[in-house]
């Protein structure tokens, strides 16, 4: 029978190799974001990336105990009280097309944009008002712009600014930025929300639509793991909870 | 009804605070397992249990496709074909007693014998020596000893100096490392495994067991999300595989 | 490689059997619970049998859209939007020990006191009361009594005549009533709760401790199937509910 | 905070009602199958829906250890160790487009054919060669015909046949039909799968194509639970099987 072919990871006796590179190596001489970086791109990466990939990953990490994943993950712990990775499980699935996976989204309609720009010789802001137009007469949202919570994403601006200050800054950020003005002076103003921000500058680093989901996926299990055990230590079991109040920290400054 | 309370996040109109840091700050300033360490232990760490951090999560990236949590998520991709997230979701069900969850129970043993130590005034050593006697005698095996594949496992020796040049390697590598000394003279050569590693190390740093599942989990997580990519990039729908076979990139040296 | 042994089923190139019986005879001649019967214990149920599995699955298909795994279901289906598997699932990774699980533990615990009266030549009613005693002095509480929403939980009574007109009630129904009898005197009133009464039923009948669990799933099911499609016909996606409002059918008697 | 509406089930202090029907009334008067229904459609069936929707859920229930549902949830039991519903939630994780899903795709494209019958004024036969020829030249596969291991699959005539006994099979089967002699006559003969023959019944009964996808998972929690349960029994952790063998009882005739 046929086995599966893969280039991620090989283990023998007394290895163990990422993407042909030593694992040992990769703990002491690279970190956790590199080694994101370098399963699902195959190689290692650049400063400027590593820097802004972190900040997308502390950027997916956690949105309060009422957020889907998180809400679903205690609701799992609550009432399964057997396994931990049950709970985290239950938060992940709670990710898709409505909650976390619409960078996904934005970089697909990101690269029409900009295949629309090139191939009809517009400039992105002219390909990204007739993007807008279209969904509108279509009756479709544009994704990646307004948020239930927040007027001003705080994410947002320092996505971009990273991606700047790293040299990657390129189309996704300014396709992105373009749909921003034609939804205001065409619909509403909607601010850029995570989602946006996340998928155009994953866009400019080079992955695939489908990373929109998995890397968020990947900071978010940090949040999610920190709500589960925060269950476990705090709340009684099977008590569903329907509101969430914050009794930790008084905002402080990093040093 | 009573509210869920919670430490962890604040989310408002026009900010977002983990643990009361700016999420802004911990973007730019800080980076992803830095806000790990700050979820679930409530403050920043150093550099050398960031370091170690590290170490601990790229440890537990990824074991190749034919791991349990691997072969799992390749599972649900090929017959799901509609959620990356539910296929991530099935490689996470996956870890618990028997797979990436004996580091809990390695924290909790190695507790027990740094107890047993200080209670009744023995050495380390002597403590970890009745210990294996009474598994023996109970017919327990000693979790964190022994593996599958590696005859050396290669994760092993570097999480233990990494905790000693960070000057965070104390008991909980000494018991551990005792436990193996008396399993070798008791019942056989077994050299610790990654699972006793991490326990040990996670154990010096201060988290608690339940840590030693969690933190395994954020890690596999970047593994699950790239073994899901690769087998919707590169498979075939419901195809179920019997074998691994590697065909990536041949050794590599980090520069 | 050493294959799955395994006595459910084979599966060939023009037949499908199921513990040895044609799945086409099954279909046409038997039904769906005789064959969860079937799958579970290897022989056919007795129509007694079969009527009392067909009481168990339904009392546990659903609990309202407020039950932990039903909330869970419509929380994962509200959020990942692309997969209906992802979202029943959610809701069965919610059952465990604190909700649908109890029934497990009520079988182990009448099946201690059963053994007790045996060993020590007592009556049910005595091992009962001294394993609620003991229960008691430890500060743990006896599973099986007691429910937030109902103070007379309509599936009990019906559960134990059922077993009764089957002919199948006998120490498992009796232990579980002693118990209800030792801590409404010891502790104050609280009724048998579905899981108790499960539990004693699933005992009389022969079934294993973790029966009690996965028998609850199978019933289950059916309900959250039914609350993802729901959630999907009228609910907006990505729509945290705090709350649950019925507006369906008043009652209504069958004919 | 605005409330789940639902229409599926009311609970109060003392009762508990299933679309406005008494569950002690469903639990002794009628059975599982008949609570499926009702609490999918809204109405209890009649005897033939009943004996259809039973024959559905059997053919549904389990493919062996080797089917890849049943193969993740022993993957899961096998490193989880703690949770008997992560196992079966793995399991059903796994149902989607590519496994148990396929039924869901039939009833659309059923839909479709009877459309095009009734708005061209064409037999279901003619819209059937159509839709195949359309299919071929987009190079799209028809989905509900051939199977990885059955020659003929054992399920599907009983399907047809309870339907027509029942008075059931209409347009439905009809169109599932026309597209097997289409597909024989154009490409090659390929058999009617269990997919296409539960999508035509399920059709015929007047189910939504989503139902397609759920009532497969109902039949299938059965199998799933077994398969763990026997996974438990019978294997030690950890343990990654390549094959399957049946080592159960021989062929045996019910009575």
């Amino acid at each position: 029978m046929e086995p599966w072919h893969t280039s991620l990871v090989s283990a023998e006796a007394t290895s163990l190799r990422i993407r042909g590179y030593d694992i040992a190596a990769l703990m002491q001489k690279r970190g956790f974001a590199a080694t994101v970086f370098l399963l699902h791109r195959g190689r290692l990466p650049t400063a400027g990336e590593e820097r802004l990939l972190n900040g997308v990953l502390v950027a997916s990490a956690d949105h309060g105990a009422g957020a889907p994943s998180c809400a679903a993950a205690r609701l799992v712990a609550s009432g399964n009280r057997q396994s931990l990775s049950a709970a985290v499980a239950g938060g992940i699935l709670t990710i898709g097309d409505a909650h976390g996976g619409a960078g996904a989204a934005c970089m697909t309609m990101i690269a029409s944009v900009i295949a629309r720009a090139r191939d009809l010789d517009l400039t992105i802001q002219e390909a990204a008002d007739r993007l807008v137009d279209e969904s509108r007469s279509a009756g479709r949202r544009v994704p990646g712009l307004g948020h239930r919570v927040h007027t001003v994403d705080p994410r947002v601006d320092v996505l971009f600014s990273m991606a700047r200050d790293a040299g990657i800054a390129g189309d996704g950020v300014a396709a992105m930025q373009a749909l921003e003005v034609a939804v205001r002076s065409r619909v509403k103003p909607m601010p850029t929300n995570v989602d946006g921000a996340l998928g155009a500058v994953l866009f400019d680093m080079g992955f695939p639509p489908e990373a929109g989901m998995l890397l968020f996926i990947v900071g978010r299990v940090a949040g999610l793991t920190a709500e589960v055990a925060e269950e476990y230590a705090r709340e009684k079991p099977m008590r569903i909870k329907f509101a969430v109040q914050y009794d930790g920290e008084p905002p402080r400054e990093l040093e």
